[in-house]
């Protein structure tokens, strides 16, 4: 495997450029010579010069490392992207397309056909080849599965079989183990036999003739401890973290997150150990798991491949952009409602989004901290009254202050005191119905076991803006009209 | 240090739940006495029953892993929080202080006298110290400074002289080293005379005499070659990632990410290994990371405490709402000037919520795709009008269906289909504005060096909202009056 350069940080950035360069020089090149169209064999020319380009830029593509070549990927334009992706080496496709992210791969997947695709699934290991397996068609997967000996073959059958989301579904199946009974000499000249130990190995298990897990050797004990000593002197016996493959990758990076684990066992029901789960996986996840929080937060499905086209895009986007009509057209119909207040006092009209914007603020802000909470497991289902109260609390003391201030303003602007004070008891009342809303509503859902944080922005927003609109016209109606 | 209990995942839950029962338990104590108030001596049977709980209670709290007491302060109220933190032994105060968030922290810290703070500052490493420093009353800095050796006042004064966000403030200073000179066979024997390596070591820094860094010898090479080999020879000396102490921690965390590692040197300009990073800082930086940013996109100045008091929560959450309703009212200002046309076709009022609703979506949805792919370093500043002229494709499909659609509506609603013609005309204008700011807003951040996300989100608010409301009531005033 090619080694990353020094000083990563700044480098894949250049590398971007130079790639860039590259690319922009070819198309240099092409414009230079069909500008000149009547110069004899000037596709000869081009072909020429293009080829010492082309193999330049594949000379610098096979130098990097196999992430950097999925970053290039991901910010180059879908024409440039696919001619860079021709010049990667063919044997490099399988674990670039493991880097990659899900949109980008399927515009990579696109362009290869069958044998490209087989080829590229069969430098990968069981546990990688199940990440990639769902974007590849269905007879490229046979035929691999074919082309896999009994043990890989079971191993792929098996990641597969795991959702998602779940510990199993991360496991590599790689694993270094040692018996209790050997001394740790006897284990120092055991690994020399190796070419390798597995990615991030900082502990060997220690299991017996079946297979159960007995304890952790971790490499720091192997290599301090007297080498006469045996292993099961010395090793780990309480206090393991284990996890089994049925277990939430969401927890289970959180352990790793609170014990600071480089490495863990996965177990099964018998407490035999049948993979691992490792540090680099956990931080992919959590990065994943924060984007994804923050794209449904804008109504995302995916992450997006920033160069997709416009349809792709458009679908990316619609569900959200559906449901947002959908609430700002119940909202319309509660202004409806009040056309004729709205009509004897036109400022209503001027003054009640300020009504509902501070509320749906609000709201969001009570729901954000709630969602947060509850996603380290810091919220108990009980603690929704106390919460209520301190959230009411603050509402009352925002509802007075800006409510207040913008009822003077609203009062004074239009010569109209008591449109003022309606002005700020709406305020207030719609901040209070935001504090409850944005309290009860990701409890509930917690208590009813269901996920906090789905689609909770434009529930309490739908609520606080119809809210808003009813409270401040209703008001209007009720006391100045 | 205690070990973590096996599958700890559910476990801190579950430890979270112990300590909650046994808190309710002394209450029920304390109510029980109280309820009979004539009995004799009541007092001296709570303090006798009370005195057997706080014993079980602080033998459990004693057996947990300070991560796991940490999480279970965050998730206590305020009053059982201290009631609990007295409990816990003073010796382990300051590893606790390290794991709890901010807002936590300076809950904890107010009930602490200054021989505590000291007792429990004293027993961290300087790169520690350098995180709790800032929350600790100055007095305690000083005798806590005057009382460390040479070296770590030192390394405590550099890890405090780096900005919070760079590589230098999350460097730890322990670091395991060898000279290229020697065999494999002398690094063993020289690690057996240490009680324990560094956390996360999982390569030793090969150096010369000065400390400049020559290469990597991972545990791996260590353990799998043949102990007869000088290091030099079977050293790491090319790619080695390192970084300096000025570096961006948030490149760091990345380069962490893309080349999987578990821990990186930090050298000075000369080369010299200074200190070195490791991954579970970074685990913590990238969860950190994340947070900040969906926090900051509700407004919320910092993580906060939910059990925090209605005062601070306010503070926490002020600055945004004032924001907010500053643009809420120039919004309002806008349709202040339509008051004329909102009198003579109040079906206006109703439906102008719509416009600039989802205008307001769509443009966070472009946003948050540039903000993200532009985290990650991926869109160059030069890509602006590639992706300008996609978005302004996805906005021109999206106001011809939705907008048309609900055109439809509205026309038919009120029996007027100029009106409703003047909807799908307003909507799809305001797509185009919210396409064409959010890709130039982050766009040009970026090309003056800015965070393309501070602030993005109100911004684009800000201006689809009174740019909705101008488009559509202009154009219905033009059109329709």
């Amino acid at each position: 495997m090619t080694e990353p350069t020094e000083h990563a940080a700044d480098d894949v950035q250049q590398h971007l450029r130079e790639v860039q360069e590259m690319l922009a020089r070819n198309r240099l090149v092409e414009d230079l010579v069909h500008r000149q169209e009547d110069m004899p064999r000037h596709q000869l020319v081009e072909q020429l010069v293009q080829k010492q380009n082309d193999a330049a830029l594949q000379e610098r593509l096979d130098s990097l490392h196999p992430a950097d070549i999925a970053f290039i990927l991901e910010a180059l334009p879908l024409d440039d992207r696919r001619f860079v992706w021709d010049l990667v080496k063919a044997e490099r496709d399988g674990e670039i397309l493991i880097e990659v992210s899900d949109a980008v791969r399927e515009s990579l997947i696109e362009v290869m056909d069958p044998a490209e695709l087989r080829a590229a699934a069969q430098s990968l290991d069981a546990d990688e080849l199940a990440d990639l397996a769902p974007d590849l068609p269905a007879e490229v997967i046979e035929d691999v599965f074919q082309a896999l000996d009994v043990t890989e073959r079971e191993r792929l059958r098996s990641a597969m079989s795991y959702p998602e989301d779940s510990v199993g579904a991360l496991m590599s199946f790689d694993i270094a183990s040692v018996r209790e009974e050997v001394r740790l000499e006897a284990v120092l000249r055991y690994l020399r036999r190796f070419e390798a130990l597995p990615d991030h190995t900082d502990a060997l298990y220690v299991v017996d003739r079946e297979g159960h897990l007995k304890g952790l050797l971790s490499l720091e004990t192997l290599l301090l401890n007297d080498p006469e000593r045996p292993v099961g002197e010395v090793m780990l016996r309480e206090g393991v973290i284990s996890f089994e493959p049925e277990d939430d990758a969401g927890e289970a990076a959180q352990a790793f997150e609170r014990y600071d684990l480089i490495s863990a066992p996965v177990i099964d029901s018998q407490r035999r150990v049948i993979g691992r789960l490792t540090v680099d996986d956990m931080v992919d996840f959590i990065r994943e798991e924060g984007e994804a929080v923050l794209l449904a937060r804008a109504g995302l499905r995916e992450s997006e491949d920033v160069f997709a086209s416009v349809w792709d895009s458009v679908r990316n986007r619609w569900s959200w952009l559906a449901i947002n009509l959908v609430t700002a057209f119940i909202a319309s119909r509660v202004i409806g409602l009040f056309e004729d207040s709205i009509e004897k006092l036109v400022a209503l009209a001027a003054l009640m989004p300020i009504v509902a914007g501070i509320g749906g603020n609000s709201g969001n802000q009570t729901i954000t901290m709630i969602v947060r909470a509850s996603a380290t497991g810091q919220v108990a289902p009980d603690a929704a009254s106390r919460l209520l109260r301190k959230e009411l609390g603050v509402s009352t003391v925002n509802g007075l202050v800006w409510g207040g201030l913008l009822g003077v303003l609203a009062g004074v602007l239009y010569g109209n005191l008591a449109l003022g004070a309606v002005m700020t008891a709406a305020m207030t009342l719609n901040l209070l119905l935001a504090a409850t809303a944005g309290v009860m509503i990701p409890m509930l859902r917690i208590r009813l076991g269901a996920d906090p944080a789905l689609g909770s922005s434009v529930l309490i927003t739908a609520l606080t803006d119809s809210g808003g609109f009813l409270i401040f016209l209703g008001l209007a109606t009720l006391f100045l009209l």
